[in-house]
Formats: structure tokens, sequence, C-alpha cells
């Protein structure tokens, strides 16, 4: 990381997998690739067991790449509502983890982060895959796609967190994509 | 607390206030006041320090208190939106405090506290609260209900915990109170 670029911890919740992406991202967007990961827990554990294995997944990926702000996906109650309490506790333990490292944390709901990315906040996980990979210049698409919503969070908060007033000076220093983004991050702030 | 008690804490998640109660229950199943109280965060704060403030609440009755088992009231996706994701947020905060102590957890839900309590699985905070002075012979109601509902849970979970074996062994010696709570809870479990 150098000092003029943001480091952030990208968490996409859930208790069987949770996707886990740290990205480093300059003042001028561009953002590149520090880890990605899943932590998983077997669902045939005790709910208290599967959450100390996520909060361990997260805390190791906090000591070694040392984060300047945690972003975490929103739940929502309406979605998917098997699994969703799961996921709204693994996203608990994200934002508490943030607090207890002395971090900022914010969340984004997965159209903000599908529109931040891809232009589009209805993408489908393959085309957050395929935006991610470009974005950070990786040679093969990040699996499983837990691991790219993680990344995506993390480049979206980076995007979306920098000053209005830069966004719209820098667009004529951006390549196309990044104009593209740019314009979409701008469309999904209204 | 002696050797043959059990000691719980209950914890009725939230995070406008988040209700504690910490029981002994003996094996005849007679319960006793350890601690009660609720952890408050402002709804102003930023969620991350809300769940670190309800965090070191439960740290603080944990280290205080020390208790044998941790019983988390359940939470459901479909009650009350608005606030469900952080009450589940913090219930998830719950358990994982519960693991990171070696304690065992478990969960209880609304009404088979309420019937537990009061043999009446609808039972209104009212009741619950009066039901809970009785059982814990407390001069005066514990208020507010969510400190009264902690320790309903937590009375529940030493009363439910208990073999079967015991629970039909010991009804010929109970007062005649205890043996309606212990008809209620047996019905609550089919």
């Amino acid at each position: 990381m150098t000092s003029s670029s943001l480091r952030v911890l990208g968490i996409d919740p859930g208790l069987t997998r949770c996707g886990i992406g740290v990205v480093d991202v300059t003042r001028d967007r561009r953002a590149s690739l520090v880890h990605v990961g899943v932590v998983r827990s077997h669902p045939d554990l005790p709910i208290e067991r599967r959450l100390a294995i996520i909060a361990a997944g997260i805390r190791d990926v906090l000591a070694a790449h040392a984060p300047d702000i945690v972003a975490v996906e929103r739940v929502f109650a309406q979605h998917n509502t098997r699994t969703v309490m799961g996921t709204a506790q693994a996203s608990g333990i994200a934002l508490l983890l943030a607090a207890e490292h002395g971090l900022p944390a914010a969340t984004h709901t997965p159209s903000e982060v599908k529109a931040a990315i891809t232009g589009y906040g209805n993408a489908d996980k393959r085309q957050v895959q395929t935006m991610v990979a470009r974005v950070l210049r990786l040679d093969e698409l990040p699996k499983p796609a837990d691991a790219a919503d993680a990344l995506a969070l993390a480049v979206c908060h980076a995007w979306r967190g920098a000053p209005a007033a830069d966004a719209r000076a820098d667009t004529a220093t951006l390549t196309p994509a990044q104009r593209a983004w740019a314009l979409a991050e701008k469309a999904s702030r209204r």
C-alpha cells in the first residue's frame, strides 16, 4: 500500500461461506488485489462455533493486511429468509471486529456494489466476477462468487467513498471503462 | 452458586436495549436472581460502535458472574423487519462471545420462553414480568421488559434443559405453581 492509496477490506457475510477481499485503491481509482479468500463453517456445527470460526478468519485478515476501513454487504430481511438470520449474524461479527480494531466500517447494498462495478444494479454473478477481474487486472475470474462479491464490495467502497468533487474533476483523466464506472457510481447515488 | 446449581446468562438481543439476566437454578428448579441489567446503545451511533457497546456490556457480565451457559432469544426474519437485522446482529455477538468464553450456547423462541414461564405461549409482557418476579421471589417487577425477558429466557433454559426424567420424577415435590410450569414446559416440547 502506498501512502496515497486506501486499503479496503470487503466482507460478503455468510455462515457457510464468508467472502473476504482486500484491495488497495489509489486516488486515481486504480485498484489492486491484496488478498482474497473465503472463510467456511460447516452447517452441522452449533451456531456459536460457526460464528467463532468466521470471526477468527476475519481477525486473521485484519492482522495480516491491516486495512484502513471495513466494508460489509448490507443484509435485508426480505431476502432469502432461510439463511438471512445467519447472514445478519455474520455481518454483525464483521462490523464488531472493525470497531474493535479501531477501524471505520461501512455497509453497501448488493445493487450499489453491482452498479459501481458493472454499471448495472441487476448484474448477475458472472458479470460481477468478470468486471472484478478486469478492474483488478486478474488473469482469471475470482472464485467462488462470494470472493468476487467481497472484492467488488471493497472496490465499490473506495470508489463511492471518494469525495464527489474528485470524481467530477478526475473524469477527464479516466480510461473509458473508468469513466463508465464513475458515471454508474454517480447514477447509483441518486 | 452452589455446585448443584446451573448459572445461566440469558440475553434478549437488541441494539437500543439488550436485556441481560443471570440466574442460578438448582436441580429442584428453584431459581435465584444473580444479576439483571440492560445494555443500551444510542440509535445515532454507527452500527459498528453500537455492536461494540453491546459486546462490552456482555463481556462485563461474563467476567463478573461466570455463567455456565448462555441462552439467547432466537430472532425470526418475519418479525418487525425494521429492527430485526440489528437484533440478529446483536444475537450474533452474544453467541460469538459465548463461544469465545468456551461456554455452550442455546437459543429459545419467545413462545418457548413464555410457555415455560407463564404456561402460555402468547403471554404478554406484563404476565412475563409478573411470573419472573414470582419465580425469582423479587419484591417488584423487573424493568424494563427487556430485562424481564432476559431473566425469563435464563430460567426457561434451565428448566427446559433439565433431563425429562427429572422433570417427571420431581413433579410430586413441586409447589402448585411449579407443577403448572413443569406441565407447560412439557406441553411446549411437543
